[in-house]
């Protein structure tokens, strides 16, 4: 008898997440073990309804184009599991006869695959549970990195550098743009290599310190008047000297963290209002981790391979671990899967270093030597013919 | 003794502006009869200022790169030049023994263009005037299609399948994305496209018909109703029955226009507070004309062809056009170049055709027999595994 798996996926996607999906898949099928495929649909949800998507014999050619799928091809959920909800999880596992069981999310799902797994050995279930890394923000600890870190960071970076030389080219207002990252700064980031890409001025502001609005406006004043053009890239989730977002929705998410959006929008108001300075700002949001088009390679590569190494783990009789990323970037880039234990990275955020951010607004030299492989290392030249 | 030579750029650039730059700097070197190619630095502002950029001895490389260089690579500018203005530019025209004069824009550069070629006539100037066409708009009379807008449609429709995608995959919100396009809807209806791509609902607003809130909002209800998850694009310039922008910045350009802006927040803040149901607003902006990641491949070749034929018809000793598109559909998509009077195409203003849009929210099947090919026809098929 061979296996029966289930994939479940938790939370915001990100451009590759169906590339670890599909690692799975692929590899279940190599290796002859495995008998069944599932995968939840709407992650948590279907768990708890028992609405499983059976994959086993999706055509191959389907599964193929998982590569370039973006959001979440089996669909997510943002619902925190409860205690009472355990129950009911482990009932449908059970009851579809699961041997290994995959969930793919950020911190709160590493946590939800930790407490699976314990509560499945104190019930004796015999089920292998292995948790695959997801996370555009880049804050899942022990992990190197992300998988959809990369790719949303070469978002960030090439739109970056697209909308400055929009604004040096046309030099007629401040553009800000606003990214993605709600408490960690690691997307936002990346939108300093617009400065290496471009003749433009860029400043960057992340969650990680409080922005004084004074200081901000008068550096920004400041840079404009260089008349090189000037990019704004403020984080979603950037925090006045008071600790509160520059700008929220008002709206609060399943996991009872407030949703903020908007701060690229206050900002230009303020450099219109208090300046005078034309601005306008752009919210590209949920692109950031859907857009196929600025895929990071090697990032679409490792979230292939992460998934294709938890299916191996578990098949090799491991549970209760991450499949998590090690890295070396010298001579060249070069990264290696490995095992982290649950408990070792569930609800712990790994926070951007502050010490990357110089003078508030700059990023420092070992955040491009980190980030530059994961981004794809490939920038484009361009021809900057008016500088 | 060789020609003389000035491109110069005026308005907003495209993705592909650049592309047109290339196409005449290359003919005019495969020529063999240019000795002198000029570009005007930040477009009229250069040529008032008799700021001139050297391209003749700029290297081929560096050139090919404009292929992939988003905004404008010599620098544009939005003022409108009075009759005053003229003398000066005519002067530095002369100073600088210009033999062929490029303006690369819109409507209003076409009508630039125009004034100049008719100014130069009647002061005897041995001057060639030829328009280059260029806005992502699609909003330029006689030609086909405008070189810009099949990369401004392409961004629009593949960025909508990306964001519906999400919401379908993640069924927390509405999605209302905001599209570029101040008063022709071309842009905003590419990304009808989504509903082609996906399963989620697609819902479009142009501004050629005034929006009914009320009756949008019901909309918006009726079809997030049905589950599959709903994206809703809206343009910039999208009116209210009253005539107004549903919102703008308060801000106007250097032509006098309001500048609308704030479209797709507007619209989720009615759907949040309206509905109660959870929405948020996506604005990539600038992007939509800048992203080179998302290029259609026949534009930019159109774009270098439109540069290159407007070149050698000013060898020609053709004045007074501009380089123009005609296309068959059928059997396949071809298309061929032709030369339309300025006179024509100065200050008339292409609309989407209102029998294009269905019910207030839908595209119809000719508009799609038309922008397909411009978009570049080869649209990836996802894997939507949760159907």
């Amino acid at each position: 008898m061979g296996k029966k798996i289930l994939v479940a996926h938790g939370g915001g996607p990100t451009a590759v997440i169906n590339c670890s999906l599909q690692g799975v898949v692929e590899a279940a099928r190599a290796s002859g073990k495995v008998d069944k495929i599932y995968a939840a649909r709407f992650g948590a949800e279907g768990i708890l309804k028992g609405d499983l998507l059976d994959l086993t014999n999706v055509p191959a050619e389907t599964i193929a184009k998982l590569r370039h799928t973006p959001a979440s091809a089996i669909g997510s959920c943002r619902r925190k599991l409860s205690e009472a909800d355990y129950p009911t999880v482990l009932e449908t596992l059970k009851r579809f006869e699961i041997d290994c069981f995959f969930y793919n999310g950020g911190n709160d799902s590493m946590d939800t695959c930790h407490k699976v797994n314990e509560l499945a050995k104190k019930e004796g279930l015999d089920l292998r549970v292995i948790g695959i890394p997801k996370t555009m923000d880049n804050d899942l600890d022990i992990t190197d990195h992300c998988p959809g870190f990369g790719s949303a960071a070469r978002y960030a970076a090439l739109s970056a550098a697209e909308l400055a030389l929009d604004a040096s080219g046309l030099p007629i207002h401040v553009v800000v743009l606003e990214l993605m990252g709600r408490n960690a700064g690691w997307v936002t980031a990346a939108a300093a290599m617009a400065a290496r890409l471009t003749d433009c001025e860029v400043l960057t502001y992340l969650p990680e310190t409080p922005v004084d609005e004074d200081k901000m406006l008068a550096g920004i004043e400041r840079h404009y008047a260089k008349g090189r053009g000037l990019l704004v890239a403020v984080s979603e989730g950037v925090r006045g000297l008071d600790g509160k977002p520059l700008a929220d929705t008002g709206m609060v998410d399943g996991f009872g963290h407030t949703i903020p959006g908007g701060a690229a929008q206050h900002v230009a108001d303020q450099i219109i209002q208090k300046l005078g300075i034309k601005s306008r700002a752009e919210k590209p949001g949920l692109l950031g981790r859907a857009s196929i088009p600025y895929v990071s390679i090697p990032d679409r590569e490792e979230a292939y391979a992460v998934g294709k190494f938890a299916l191996e783990a578990a098949l090799r009789d491991e549970s209760g671990y991450m499949a998590a990323i090690a890295a070396e970037r010298s001579p060249v880039y070069r990264s290696s899967l490995f095992l982290a234990p649950l408990a070792d990275v569930a609800n712990v955020e790994k926070k951007f270093p502050v010490e990357w951010i110089v003078d508030g607004n700059q990023i420092a030299e070992p955040f491009f030597q980190y980030a530059l492989p994961l981004m794809g290392g490939d920038f484009p030249e361009y021809a900057l013919l008016r500088k």
